[in-house]
Order: structure tokens, then C-alpha cells, then sequence
């Protein structure tokens, strides 16, 4: 096929989304739900209209726009989100929903129809920045969650989510949890460094990690630091700062795709010359191998047990995020290879560290994502970049693949 | 010497200060010239004036009673502090007052006139809780700071002292800078486990740590938990942990007097799966030895050199705090623990954990103090505590020592 996109028109409505929210340093803050998010989805479904797609909007506030092909069925789909973090950039989400948008624009000029329906959506809640958890609307929408449950979710700022569904007038009456499609193709900025680093385009991506959240609350004895002997310690920040040496220890040790990061590591009450009574850590454990991240959760797990035992603190373990690792479909990820590959792209096959809508859609359909790089792999942050040559060459890769699956 | 104090007056009036700013557990809170210390100042002014004392308010809001002796000249000094910590208990420098005028009552009672003057003296903001330094009352009384500085100090709530001072009536006309003693002897709670575990009734002591405060603030790089691989991490937050391990790790391997502690770690944005990009750790080193001290010191400054360059994150050091150790006079260390032997008392000499008073009169005068045992080594806490018999035998050494400098 010899289509093409239109990228200034891409880039055109990624600034457009992105004055919505806007903050200082050129971010943008649309939590899910707010009024921002609102205006955010106002706009994309209004040219959802103009472009001729039939929209719905679903029980969980997801938006998803048709456009028929010659046969009924299943649609090809593409989509992402528009809701970004507190400090989120412009592309992160945004760039699946309007280059699938791109992709419709650019068969209706061509006055293309193609065999199957093709459908854009964009998914309530992705970021679980302000409901938990995250990636809630696509879940919802393949079935992973019921909708009734999630409704019922109480924000960080207290508000229910359902009611706030409803206060910006997208509490929509579709149906959810049995929405199939044909098959699922998201195109994300990569959120990391490796392409970049690596000098590649394009990424057909694997999988996805899979993710184990374990939050520790350590209680040990508030005392005095200059009168209390270091044998006679119950140093509770002492085992917080052990349990994040021990997890880059073990993500160094097993190595591959093994990453371990402690970024939360409270201390009470927090003063130079008291030793911590108690102390919140959480251990955030990744791997693409379900074997190997539940050795890694042993490995930690043992670790804290005796460290604990030695230093007399007590420990709380709570569990807070578990995902199983996602496996993309093969041939998914070939094409889209292969498809970057014949448009002289150079392309790396490698799973994604990040969590995103496609993985709640591979246990029902044939599922791939594309990457594109990201500037020093910065994301979730106003300094998230990609350049217009890569959002280009990405969306490319978009047309060609979505075309190959429903035309 | 037959006389002997009076305990449950002592503690009556341990009880009766210990209403004015009372917290839950049995606690007290009253940070440095708020109105909680302008009512602790009116009750214990009140005892001193009652007890027939020549009270003077200094220019900082030292409040020294006198006793007049047969001859004139410079006092025999005891005294402590009444200000506490947000979340203090009801001994700590309160103690060391209310055994003053204890005292003072005993020897009233006995119409017992001394050689030398007596002075009983609660010095300002002991506690650095609301501005710093700490000490800083009996540093300004002693000549260490200068008065016109430490006025112009701004607190944690945006106040300044001197204006906090006229506020609460405390804002005297005595001068500073230069206010001898024939002696100075501080009676206190040890605020550590050391008597207590080894079961002695009184410290005898020798000296007071060297404190070292050294603040790093590291600057890494935010990224995303799951994409970022690990040999491409700025981890401001591995590197605090990494600063904990090492300062407990200096304090084992020196061994001796030599403590170590991280009661403060901050991480920047403190989000599950944000690599932190930024870090506030602040470590505390004591010794008793100043040479230990700068060896510790430099032991630590090595290791950060070496790790921030290691994971490629910046540090800015500052120092908050440098106290040299300072050693008591010997011959006063003597005195206390003959005349706590000669009472049946069993008596350590040991060095203090934690700054006090006393160390600032130790340089212009013979100094020293007496420790009594703390429950479980607990301070600066609700749930400190002595007993009535553990006050009681503080204060009969605190009588004979005083007796024996002044008579």
C-alpha cells in the first residue's frame, strides 16, 4: 500500500489535546475524571464525529469510534488513553488515540474502505494516577474487572468514581466486559531508553512485564541517636534502606529482564536524632518471566524475614499490584516487524516495562504494540518527548498494520 | 550532710508543670517561647520567687534564681530546661529545674545558709525544636553565640525569636555573654538504655559526645520503574539507602563510642514506580573523641564520593550541626560519683549521647552532670519515664554536690 499519513495533521491535534491541562515546562495534568479530562474528551470525540466514526460510549466512561468496512464483524482495533499524571507529558497514551484517528483521516481521503470495521478507542483511568487501579477502562471493557465494582472506587481526593463519571457526562450506556475485536494494535511512546540508546525506530513489542507490588511497614523503637548504643537499635529506617540495597542486589543478580526499584521509602518521624520508629517501603519487582519474577518475590521476601529477625523489627507485608506477565501473539508482533522493517525502519523486538491498555485485550484477541522512542527515556514527567520523526515513522507503521489486518 | 530532700514535693511539682501543654500518653508539648512556655516560665518564676530567690531575666530569656550565700561572688549553678520537644515527655530538663528548687526549699527549710551563692537557672530553647541551634539559651549565657543573633533567628514556623520573646514577656534586661559560675552541675534523665540495662542508679558524667550533622541532598534521574533498565539508572533514592548501610556499617567497624544514624530520608517524587530523582539524607555521627569523630567523618564523605560517582547521581553536602566533644571536669565527675557511692547509690562514669546545657559552661567553669536511668532508654517520646525512687536518689546526689561546692 502506497498510503500514507498525514503527519503535520497528527502533530497539529497532539498540540491541540495538549492545551488542554497544560502545565508549566509543556505538560500536561488531565486526571482521569476531572473536568480537564472532560474538555480532553470532548475534543477527540469530536472529531471522532467529524471524521464519520459511529461512537460509543460505555458504562466505564470508554470511547470508542467505528468505522464500518465492507463486511460486519469484530472490528481491527487501535487506541490508547488521554488521561495523563499529575506531571504527565503530552505523548504518553495521547499518541495511540490520535494516530489511530490519523490512520481513519487518512483512508477517508483516499476514500478507502477496508474489509472489516476498523475501531479507535480511548480508555477511562489508564494511569490509575487518581483512581486505583490502573488501566481500569480497558480491563472493564475486555471483562477483567466488573464494571459494578469499579464504580465504586473512592479516588485519592476522596470522590467516588462513579459519580464522577456522571458529573462530566460520561457515564455512557454501552455495554462492557464482551466487547471483542478482531484483533488489538497500540502504538505508545516507549516511556524508556532503550531504543533510543540502541539507535532503533520502531519496537514490536513481546509482551509485557509482569508487575508484583509489595509494600513493607517496618515498626522498630523510636530513640535517641546519640544515647543509644548501635547494639540496642530497633532501626527501622536501617531495614528500609537494607530492603532497597537487597532489591538492586537481586535485580542484578538474576539479571535479563529483572528489574527491582524502591522509589516510596517513608520515614516516621522523620527527625535527625531519633532513630525511626516505623518506615514504609514498597518494592516494585518486574520480569517478563513468571517463574522468575515469583523467585525474585522469594528472594525479597526471605531477605526481609531476616533482616527483621536481626535487627528486632517488625513487618507488615501487604500486597498491592500483581500482574502476571502478558504475552503478546506472535504473528502480531511480526507483522508489525516486519511491516517497519519493508518501510525502512530499523526495529527491535523487546517487551514493555510499562503496563498499557493492549495487554488487557491479548487474552481475547491477537494483540501487539509499536514503540517509538523516547527523548533519554523520560516519561510520566512535563520533559516527555518524542520528535516529529519518529511520531511520524510510528503512525506509519500504525496505517500499514491495521491496514494488513482488516483490508 | 543529713539533710535530705523532700520527693513527693519534688514530684509534685514535676506533676503540677507537667499540665501546662499536656499531650495524650501522658506527654508534653511545649516547643521553645510558644504560650505553653510562657505558662511553664509564669509557674516555675513563680516557685523561684516564692522560695525567696533574686530571679533575673537575661536578654534571651534565661531565667537564673539566686540564693544568696555568706559570702559574694559567683553562684554554685545547677539548672536545665523547660522547654520540650513537639512530642516530649515530662523529665527531660524539667528534672534538672524542679531538683534545683528542690534544693533550694530543703536548705530553706533547714534555714541553712551557704558559703557561696546558689543559682538555679532554666536556659532558653534547650531543645532546638522550633529554632535553631539548640542550647541556645545557656550558649548565649555562656558567650558561645551572641545575643543579637540568635534574636534575629527565624523558626519552623516562620517566627522571629526575639519577637516570639517579647510576645511571651521573656525578653529581660540582664546581660549575656558573661555570666560566670563558681561551678555548674546539670542533673538529667541519661534519654539512653545504658544504666538501665546495666542496672546503675546514677551516671557520673565525664562528658558530652562531639555531634556531627551532615546533610546530602542527591539528584538523580526520574524514570519509569518498569522500562528503565538497570544499568541506565541515576537512583537518587539507591543512594540514600546505600548512605544508611555505610553509616551503620563506619559505626560497627570503629566500634568504641562511635554512633551512627539516618533519621532522615526523603525521596523526591516518593512514587511506587518513579526511579527517585531526588534525595535528602541526613547522617548523624558521635563520638567522644574528636579524632574518632573527623575519622568517621571522613569515612563517610569518601563513600558518598564513591557511590555518587558510581550510579551518576550529584550531592550537595552541607553541615548542619558540628559540636566537638567536651569533656567534663574530673575532679567534679569525682565528687558526683564518691557522693553517689557514700549515699549506697551504685554509680557509671560514662560520656553523654546527647547535648546539654551543662556543655556550654564547661569551658568557663568546673562542670559536670548527673544521670538517672530512663525507662527502656526512651526520650523525646510520651512514654518517657523514671521512677519516683530513680528522681529521688538524682536529686540527693544533686543536694550533696551542691552542698559540698557551696558550704
Amino acid at each position: 500500500m502506497n498510503l500514507r499519513i498525514n503527519r503535520d495533521r497528527l502533530i497539529g491535534r497532539l498540540q491541540a489535546l495538549a492545551q488542554i491541562g497544560r502545565i508549566d515546562g509543556g505538560g500536561v495534568c488531565r486526571l482521569a475524571l476531572t473536568d480537564e479530562d472532560r474538555q480532553g474528551r470532548d475534543l477527540v470525540m469530536g472529531w471522532m464525529k467529524e471524521l464519520g466514526l459511529e461512537v460509543t460510549v460505555d458504562r466505564i466512561g470508554n470511547v470508542v469510534g467505528v468505522r464500518a468496512g465492507r463486511e460486519a464483524g469484530d472490528p481491527v482495533m487501535t487506541g490508547s488513553h488521554i488521561d495523563t499524571v499529575a506531571t504527565g507529558g503530552r505523548y504518553d497514551g495521547n499518541l495511540g488515540v490520535l494516530a489511530g484517528l490519523e490512520v481513519i483521516e487518512t483512508l477517508n481521503e483516499a476514500k478507502l474502505t477496508t474489509r472489516l470495521p476498523l475501531g479507535v478507542g480511548f480508555f477511562t483511568n489508564e494511569e490509575g494516577a487518581r483512581f486505583t487501579p490502573d488501566m481500569m477502562g480497558s480491563a472493564v471493557h475486555q471483562g477483567v474487572f466488573a464494571v459494578e465494582d469499579m464504580l465504586k472506587v473512592v479516588g485519592v481526593d476522596g470522590k467516588v468514581l462513579g459519580e464522577e463519571l456522571r458529573q462530566i457526562g460520561y457515564a455512557g450506556s454501552a455495554a462492557t466486559g464482551n466487547n471483542r475485536a478482531a484483533c488489538f494494535i497500540e502504538l505508545h511512546i516507549e516511556q524508556g531508553p532503550v531504543l533510543e540508546n540502541e539507535g532503533f525506530d520502531i519496537a514490536a513489542v513481546e509482551g509485557v512485564q509482569g508487575i508484583s507490588w509489595t509494600e513493607y511497614r517496618l515498626g522498630g523503637t523510636s530513640n535517641h541517636a546519640g544515647t543509644t548504643p548501635m547494639n540496642l537499635r530497633q532501626d527501622a529506617g536501617f531495614v528500609a534502606a537494607a530492603i532497597t540495597i537487597e532489591a538492586r542486589r537481586i535485580a542484578l543478580q538474576m539479571g535479563g529482564a529483572q528489574v527491582a526499584t524502591v522509589g516510596v521509602n517513608e520515614l516516621s518521624p522523620g527527625l535527625v536524632n531519633v532513630i525511626a520508629k516505623q518506615a514504609l517501603v514498597i518494592v516494585d519487582l518486574r520480569n517478563t518471566d513468571e517463574t522468575l519474577l515469583c523467585q525474585a518475590e522469594q528472594f525479597m521476601a526471605k531477605f526481609v524475614k531476616t533482616i527483621c529477625a536481626a535487627e528486632g523489627v517488625s513487618c507488615e507485608i501487604r500486597n498491592l499490584v500483581r500482574f502476571k506477565p502478558v504475552e503478546f501473539d506472535a504473528d502480531m508482533v511480526s507483522l508489525v516487524a516486519d511491516t517497519a522493517s519493508s518501510l525502512g525502519y530499523s526495529v527491535k523486538k523487546m517487551p514493555s516495562g510499562a503496563g498499557h491498555d493492549a495487554q488487557m485485550f491479548a487474552p481475547n484477541c491477537p494483540t501487539t504494540m509499536i514503540f517509538i522512542p523516547s527523548r533519554d527515556g523520560i516519561s510520566h514527567n512535563v520533559a516527555e518527548y518524542s520528535t516529529t520523526e519518529q511520531i511520524h515513522k510510528g503512525a506509519e507503521v500504525l496505517l500499514q498494520v491495521l491496514l494488513a489486518k482488516a483490508a
